[in-house]
């Protein structure tokens, strides 16, 4: 039997998205956003949820670029903090040490010690209240260079909004495109 | 230094959403789909993106209405299933034994073996391209009655779309809204 909890924004599990912007005066951003993730596949694109009152949504609206930044196990107080505090009160790059790396491709810094960045164009908004959802194409994608196959060693980490905790990916339970072939040709 | 890696439609890392709508005959369908997420907190809602060609698209544009069921351990060969078939070719549920059980908030069905469910309304619908995202206003959401806590001991798994795994959440590297603190106040 199930239970109702009314209406939480609760989903399992969450990427950890630090979103890169320029501010109107060229001041490069970072924000960790609890929503976001693929949009399509073609052209790809990703969503991102933010809220109005926030530093990044002035950012994403002047600039329409931003960057996503997945943030590796060793940046995790990093990323926590650049979802802490706005840019409005601090130079989070200036505070973390870590670098803003203009991207050739946007108008958006990534963050150079973060092992995978998307960059992004916003090409759609759309308001549903205490979030607006911005859509961005993906105009190029970048891996550090010591990753000899796809994210291998990135370490990337998840962040569970049930227990707040960072965790790092667990056991393998099954290969997906895989496991569910015993049930084809079943009836 | 980093590479280009052209525009991949990869993040890390992914829910694993079972979405369940009713056709229009009412026979319910169950698909797994690779992305999809919170789209904001208030009024509480998800984004999913589905291919038009795809079984749960036409659903969803007649029934206006969907579930999102995250899939636990115990259930991720079903859950590979659902995501490798159409519901155009086989009747899902019959094929794994699994139940579908009629929400009395939306008009579509759950899964009444995973153990947590989310009930939506579409919304909104934005065409991508290959994919549409559709946001779903979240009317309500049920857990397991065993759950003591918020999600404890319910098993849900993640997925790797790099390494393609099936994954538990692995462990804690710090606690979210925390380990961030240290940084404030620094400069």
């Amino acid at each position: 039997m199930k239970k109702s909890i009314g209406t939480p924004s609760l989903i399992f599990p969450n990427p950890v998205l630090v979103v890169c912007t320029y501010d109107e005066g060229g001041r490069a951003n970072a924000a960790t956003l609890a929503w976001g993730g693929i949009a399509s596949s073609g052209p790809a694109a990703v969503s991102i949820a933010v809220q109005p009152p926030r530093y990044t949504y002035e950012a994403l609206m002047k600039r329409k670029a931003f960057t996503v930044n997945l943030a590796p196990a060793k940046y995790a107080a990093e990323a926590d903090y650049f979802g802490l505090v706005s840019g409005r009160d601090a130079d989070k790059f200036a505070v973390t040490g870590l670098t803003a790396v203009k991207s050739d491709i946007v108008d958006a810094p990534y963050i150079g010690e973060f092992p995978y960045i998307l960059e992004c164009e916003v090409t759609h908004t759309l308001d549903l209240g205490v979030h607006t959802l911005f859509i961005g194409a993906i105009k190029d994608a970048k891996i550090d260079d010591g990753a000899t196959e796809m994210w291998k060693g990135l370490d990337l980490i998840t962040f569970d909004a049930a227990s707040r905790d960072y965790r790092l990916p667990g056991a393998s339970v099954g290969k997906a495109f895989e496991i569910g072939n015993k049930f084809k040709n079943k009836l």
